[in-house]
Order: C-alpha cells, then structure tokens, then sequence
C-alpha cells in the first residue's frame, strides 16, 4: 500500500538555486526545502517528483509534486503542517490530496501552462523587481502574436531547445501562445503537453525579436526550419517565467 | 521664474520608514531618498511636497510630488536621469511634467485613489509577501461591501481617526469603496478628496469584522456614531495598502 500524495506549490524563485538540488552550490533549491519541510513533518526522508523543474528565479503560482509516504497522513493536515514548516521561506504549499499510485506529477500530465510576464517602459522595476523582464523598447504586440501564432502546433523545435536539453525528440506540440496587454504589462501564456530545455524563455526571447521589429513574424518558419539554436532570440530572463498550472485526468486534477 | 515640476511615483514600501524622513531612524524614507537622487542630478537641496504621506512598508503605483528647481530642466529628462540614480532602489519616476506655480501635489488634489489587497487563504504568501495582508479566515465579500456602503458619502470619521491625526476636522467624504474578488485576492478601493490619518486602514480593519461576521453590516453606522476610534476595528497593516493615483483639474492631471 503507497501513501501518494500530490502537492500543488506556490514559490517566488528568486532566492532558490532553482527547482533541483545543485551540488557546490550554497544556495538552496526549492526541492531540498520542501523535502526537509516533509522530513520535519514526517520524520522520513522522500525523494519527490515534481511536474515542471523550473531554473533559478522562475516561479510558480500552481507547481505539481508528488511523493509517496510509509506511513498514512491525512492530506488536508498536510497543506498547513507543511506550511508551518515553510513559514520562513517564499514556498506554500496550496493544496494537498492523496492520490493512487498510478499518479506521477511528472509523467500523467496532460498540459502545461506557463506564463511570461514582460513590462513594457522606461521606469525602472519596483514592486516587479525580480518579477517580470522589463523591456525599455515599445513592443509591438500585434507582431508578437502573429510570430506566435506560426509557432502553435507540432514542430519541430530544435531552434528553440537549449544544448543541454536531454529530451529524446525535439518535436513538441504547442497548444496555445496568448499574449494580452494590460497597461504597460504584457502577458505571454504558453500551454503544451511537454516543454524542451529552455524553450519557453527562448521562444519569448525571439517573440521579444518580433516585437522590436527585429524580425518579422513570418521569419519564425524560417527560425523552426532551420533547427539551429543559433538562429532564434535569447533565452529571456528568468524572472519573467511562472509555471501556472498542470493538467491531469479529472480524477487526479 | 519657479521651474515647478510633478513627478509621478511608484515604490514598493517595504523597505522604507516610510515617506516622510524619520529622526533617529536608521532606515531610509522615500523623501530623503527622492531628495538625493534630485540633488545628485541638479546640485540643489529640494524639498518635494507629496499629495499622500504613506506609512513604512505602504507602497504607491502612482503618488505625485512636485518641487521647484531654480534653473530649468527638460521633463522628459527628469524622469531616465532620476531613474538611473534611482536603481539601486525600489523607487522609480513613472512620468515628470512641469507645472505652473499654482499646482500643488497635496493642496490641488481633487481625489486620490488608495487599494487594500488582502489574500484571503490558508497557505502562506511568497510572492506576495509584503505586499498583501494574508487573512485565513474565509471573508464574506458581500457583507464587506454592504458595510462600506454606510461609510461611503459624508461623514464623521472621528471612530477612524488615528490619535495622532492632525487634520482640523474629522469631516471627510467618501466617494465610493468597491470591493471585488479574484480568485484568493480581495481588493479594496477607496476614493475621497482627502483622508484622515490611518482611515483606509481602520476602515479596512472594519470591514474586515464585517467580512468575519464579527460585525453586522449596519453596525457601522453605530460606529460612526459613537466618534470614538476604540469602537472600530484594528488598523489593517500597512503591506496590503497602495497609493495608486491622484487626480487634478485637467491640465494638471
């Protein structure tokens, strides 16, 4: 009998090494943290799965995990026992639920969601600081959406896929890229089943490219056809990035 | 000749004592802060007048100062070259006009617009710690806003009055409270002409007994009645409350 449970995860990024634990590294992960919260709880050592890793300084309002414990714990408890463990750091657990043993945070997702937050202006970030990329130059967000719109669907995204990515096939299947303004904020949502190394900040960074007129939108078919990394935008800041949500079978979601 | 000039601001508050400079505080104000950095640019000792004193760890979208230079300085410049003595902090000029010697960015305000977020969940806050008020207990959004109802229009806001107000009268008009939800996130908006020391907060404070049930709705205008500040709630703490803007007549605004 497996104790699974599935943990939805709130975090600001900002002071993490990143989602993994990163040896020689002083600063902590999110990982390490949340499995000393669970050990304090528990008095076990787990080992969790998570959903979505997420690099240094990208954030998450709905981050997927799960694990399995010896002993049964009631779910609901969990939520604010771990939270009492976390009281200090930027991570909150939101909700907590038993799951069967078929559920794998990682492997049984259906879709991805992430956002990239962007602020279009001069002034400098302060309450944003560390949230959102701020770019100086006026964006053209009509451009944006047309350089997006060539990159929905199956492709192949090798262009976009950072070298260390250790994914088996550079063919993905993007859902949907929708980008909305709001005031000088811009918002760029991103869904797909499974993402390569590096792929949404780099498809943002080339979106930026068309947004500055650098490229035009049509370009993109060029860019994914081209399969060399080189010729797409830079990897756009961290900060920028938040995994929003996962989505599972009805039963598990 | 004045060379008057109205700054538009925003800062994140936390790190703040606040805006005005505090003696014998080791902690920077957001005054003495503006102040330097317009010294740094001009050679000369300004003493900005701002339209709403805020309180350590308040923070503001869009709060206006003005102050007069005695040479003349080019407006738009103001603004990148105040920003880049500026970055260092979490300060940033949103947008600098020159104004004529009339204007005044406390005296000629003819309405200034305040926001409480408050959280309202179990798990803790990491993105927006600091910057919203965490509430567990579930609120009844409805309540809330059929107690603000009562406060909104003329009245004595003496029940709402901090000890240490100075305002002549305790007088005061409020234009409306709207209360909306979003998913976890409560805002509160506020709108008068002016406000006495710590209104918004211990009327935020209220209706949050209201949002408890602790209080009926109705019970405000007993409240008011009493003009007796032990008979409202607490003062609501500073993270949740913004200055978001201030209006002047038309070619001042």
């Amino acid at each position: 009998m497996i104790n699974r449970f599935k943990l939805t995860i709130e975090y600001d990024g900002t002071n993490y090494c990143g989602f993994q634990k990163q040896k020689n590294l002083p600063i902590k992960s999110i990982e390490e943290t949340l499995e000393n919260a669970i050990f304090s709880l528990t008095n076990q050592r787990v080992k969790i799965v998570v959903c979505g890793r997420t690099d240094a300084g990208v954030h998450a309002l709905g981050q997927v995990i799960h694990f399995d414990l010896d002993k049964n714990f009631d779910a609901f408890k969990m939520t604010s026992a771990l939270n009492f463990y976390l009281k200090d750091e930027k991570i909150a657990v939101i909700n907590s639920t038993k799951v069967d043993e078929n559920f794998h945070a990682r492997l049984s997702t259906k879709m991805r969601f992430y956002r990239y937050v962007i602020i279009n202006r001069h002034s400098n970030l302060t309450l944003d600081k560390n949230r959102a990329y701020l770019v100086a130059r006026k964006l053209d967000i009509k451009a944006m959406q047309q350089a997006a719109n060539f990159l929905v669907g199956k492709h192949d995204f090798s262009s976009f896929r950072d070298a260390e990515c250790q994914a088996k096939s550079p063919i993905k299947t993007i859902e949907s890229i929708i980008i909305l303004q709001k005031d000088d904020k811009i918002f760029i949502d991103i869904c797909a089943k499974s993402f390569l190394h590096h792929m949404v900040r780099n498809i943002v960074g080339t979106l930026i490219w068309a947004g500055k007129n650098q490229i035009k939108p049509q370009d993109i078919e060029d860019i994914l056809k081209a399969k060399d990394r080189s010729k797409s935008g830079p990897n756009a800041p961290s900060c920028g990035l938040y995994f929003l949500e996962s989505k599972y079978n009805g039963a598990q979601s």
